[in-house]
């Protein structure tokens, strides 16, 4: 099965184009602080982004002195933009179907991946080509929506009788794909659980260094109250694991 | 504070005392199977049992060939019932607040919780104490309810006008003390996030081995229907770490 693409799809990307996190870059991505709290330290890495999309991790990885930054995604729109953005010869983009992957025997030292897995029917071979191509010492470090957000059969807030904003789960164990109607229509995201995750990540012998079920801090509701919600349930998985 | 000690209350004692797992021990269990899974070979292994109950497992161990149990818990009427249940010289219970732990340096090779570590408000404080009293090498093996379960602040399955039956899911990020009624009124349980759990193992040096957000297998929802609601939102967090 191929990936599915959707950012290719014209009503997607334009809506896409319009997110903070496009506009703005990795500032305009609330969890990116989080993220960036589980970097190691990138200078003179050889670095893997999968599913890459503007480029913006890779051109910042490139200004904190990445060696060299393979950027790879499968929508030709996305990849084109990121071209546009750069002239760096540190960047490679490519396009590239993250589950048919060949990036060779330990050709990195750090992997990276914001947003991108939850679309992966087949993570365990993706993560299988991941540990295979990075060096004994490096570490992953991905992002993905978390499973309480991508279970549900109709995801979305409840509001109650009582005033009550819940997130109701269910559907949990059931894992495969979901349709959501995310910024257009029959887009098909991937539900597993949380322990899932982690064993496959486990079995492949990555030890895991990090799990934090993000949500917005004091900080950041403070300046945007309407991210208040986001706390009554995790939005995001960031995890950081050791080859 | 001293950890709650509920089931010396006489209405919890009479209610818990009737679950299935109470009068049928280990295999009334439906986690037991999983939890099983995940125990290493016991043969000549110095064991502690944290929140041992009943002694189910205590007892279990030494007949699997362990060289001495533990069995720690803070319910005297508990360890009254454990103790009446077994002459078995091998096994040792003792009273204990499981928040003001002295258990020594390296005097076991596997501990096991099951159940319990809910209960405990200064979990961080007991995790580094059974880190202290494992030797090198050895696992711990424990069950805690899911935090999906222990998040809401009025938890209970939803039953929507659709038909749809879902486990309406809240306050996940605020981790503290949940009241419930669950077998008598004003049980105190903790909630914490998966991911504050595993970082406290992670950073106190245990490796993690297994994941598992537990709910009832094909099997065990043929011989018993009325469990497949707890396949809509994991019921048990299992965990597997090694010192």
């Amino acid at each position: 099965m191929a990936t599915q693409n959707i950012y290719d799809d014209p009503e997607f990307f334009e809506n896409y184009s319009r997110l903070e996190r496009s506009k703005e870059g990795l500032s305009g991505a609330a969890e990116w602080p989080s993220l960036q709290a589980l970097l190691p330290d990138l200078v003179g890495r050889r670095i893997v982004d999968l599913g890459c999309g503007y480029g913006w991790f890779c051109r910042w990885a490139r200004e904190h002195g990445a060696k060299r930054v393979l950027g790879l995604d499968v929508s030709e729109r996305m990849l084109a933009r990121a071209a546009e953005m750069t002239s760096d010869p540190g960047i490679t983009y490519r396009r590239a179907d993250l589950e048919r992957l060949d990036l060779g025997d330990q050709q990195f030292d750090f992997a990276y991946s914001s947003l991108a897995l939850h679309y992966i029917g087949n993570l365990s071979g993706l993560l299988a080509e991941i540990h295979r191509a990075l060096a004994p010492g490096s570490r992953f470090v991905f992002s993905v929506e978390h499973p309480i957000v991508t279970a549900p059969e109709k995801a979305g807030w409840s509001l109650g009788p009582d005033g009550r904003r819940t997130w109701p789960v269910d559907s949990y164990q059931k894992e495969g794909p979901r349709r959501t109607n995310w910024l257009a229509d029959g887009v098909i995201k991937q539900h597993r659980t949380l322990g899932t995750t982690l064993n496959l990540l486990i079995r492949l012998g990555f030890a895991i260094a990090h799990v934090e079920e993000w949500a917005p801090s004091d900080a950041q509701i403070a300046a945007r109250p309407e991210w208040a919600e986001e706390r009554e349930r995790p939005m995001f998985l960031l995890v950081a694991v050791q080859r």
